[in-house]
């Protein structure tokens, strides 16, 4: 059983999964990047600045010390930004202990290389994808540090490794479900964030759920596409990792993606939209680059991702945008 | 060229999609069920009842004669409630012109016959089920109606058929694109009114975006499981007809399903619901026991729609159906 679980990352998902990983009774620490973001977390069980009004459970820890929150580990759960993954696990490789199950929490793809999530653990560790769980689903942060039900997905070639993960989370409220298509699911992780981009810009041009529900299914059809391509079981797409994820992200005002999108619908500019959400760019923003840059490689047609790549990147109007995406013509669904 | 089309029944959606027809350039004639109704759609141009606040086109009018609706019709659009189709087509049927292509709008699988709204349609007027259009999609009224751009689905076995309506119905913001598979869509449309009704009541227990998009996932599932054992394709599933019109359904507070729900899940009973829906129970609420008594007799598992039935109508409490609901065991997502 694995007992000894270390999280490397404080923000709000780390934060939570930690939290899940601890109601569940396992003995968890996290790395946090800051020395008082971790100082906060093991004097006081908060972590104001990511999950403000959440206590968090005793058997949590946390150090600023990446060695010390590796020590005798059992798995290891990356928690950080998907563009900054290898870097950061650079300098973590020689500390990992030799066996840990590694779990990814990161969803993008990477730019420059269009490596999945786990294909960069793969070549920064050595460890075999086939042994990598990466976990998925319908999992906005804060809802699940409320302890409201969710279900999630745990993904790994290794059924095994997935099992013992699913064993070390299960709790009253988080249901994970195991799966073996690694693919799939990091796809549709990466993919919905561009998605809910779109769907942001469309509720702040002031369009309602019939706009949002047609981006939606137009997008998961573009991430099924792709990630069948890429040797994904289409029906991930039609699961807790593929609609579920790409619904809670969309339709939810907690997801940064959405936030950030909206402003870009207002008529803000990337800068003001940045400036608003504190200096960071919407995970969307940077993946809808790399997401493009990979179907193109592919030959998948991805329109919507296309699109805002063009909003983001190219200084397109989203208006002119939104007309051109639904001023395609008439034709059967699936043609 | 299809020009002269009558649009039977008055409410939000026959309203909007009459609208849509006439902005597409068709001849409409819509009938009312109440005289001052068609009175005020023929001389002031607008249905306040249904869509307050909405002009509606010069190309459009109305009257509470059937008859006269109907003389001359080249396609004849059903927008009565689902429960009530059959007795209203009963009356209708010796004035239905010979040859005019019959569009259903209607949503829900008949109590006691469990039969679909086309095959009701044939039974009554002996037109063959393969000529009947059906309609379904994102498609919530009042965003129609603000000519918010939207997708549809035009369904019927007869391609032609489909064709001669997407013709009469294209415009800058409504996009139809057709399909031949009217099980998928008519299954698809019926469920998603239940899975509606079950968000509302997450909702309505202070749930957020995880919980309901765990229900619009395996409710999903479970339409999908109902409408490929009854010869849908599953593709429609993963269409708009399916995922897209669920997620507009269950994600938009215009719902009357998820509104309703909203309503049980804090805790009212379904005649104070009733009572605050100006006493009409929502459609979900008559869908549940005939998709639950249809998948019954199909062997198909349908838990979420079998919960919505034990808490509209044996008087189960919400919160033990939905910890019912997410207290399944640890198992694979598929199994």
């Amino acid at each position: 059983m694995v007992q000894r679980i270390t999280v490397l990352g404080a923000g709000s998902w780390g934060t939570a999964f930690a939290k899940v990983l601890a109601d569940a009774g396992r003995d968890v620490t996290m790395w946090a990047r800051r020395a008082e973001v971790a100082d906060e977390i093991r004097g006081r069980h908060t972590n104001g600045g990511y999950l403000p009004g959440i206590e968090l459970p005793d058997g949590l820890t946390a150090t600023h010390d990446p060695a010390e929150a590796l020590s005798g580990a059992e798995a290891v759960v990356l928690a950080v930004p998907s563009q900054t993954l290898r870097a950061n696990l650079s300098g973590w490789r020689d500390l990992l202990p030799p066996g840990a199950i590694l779990v990814s929490l990161a969803k993008g793809v990477e730019l420059g290389t269009l490596k999945r999530m786990s294909e960069v653990i793969s070549e920064i560790t050595g460890v075999s994808g086939d042994e990598i769980v990466v976990v998925s689903g319908p999992n906005l942060a804060r809802e699940i540090a409320q302890a409201q039900p969710a279900a999630a997905v745990l993904a790994c070639v290794d059924h095994d490794r997935a099992v013992a993960i699913q064993q070390a989370s299960f709790t009253a409220y988080f249901r994970p479900y195991t799966n073996t298509d690694v693919v799939g699911c990091e796809v549709g992780g990466a993919a919905k964030n561009v998605i809910a981009l779109s769907c942001g810009m469309a509720v702040g041009m002031g369009l309602g759920a019939n706009t949002t529900a047609t981006l939606i299914t137009r997008g998961l059809a573009e991430m099924a596409r792709l990630g069948t391509k890429l040797g994904a079981d289409p029906l991930t797409f039609a699961g807790l990792a593929g609609v579920g994820d790409l619904v809670a992200t969309c339709s939810s005002p907690l997801s940064r993606n959405r936030t950030f999108g909206e402003r870009l619908g207002r008529g803000e500019t990337l800068e003001q939209a940045q400036a608003a959400a504190g200096g960071q760019v919407a995970e969307g923003v940077k993946s809808c680059t790399s997401i493009r840059e990979l179907a193109r490689v592919h030959g998948v047609d991805m329109p919507i991702t296309d699109a805002m790549h063009r909003v983001c990147h190219e200084g397109a109007d989203p208006r002119q945008v939104g007309a051109e995406l639904l001023g395609r013509r008439q034709k059967h669904e699936w043609s």
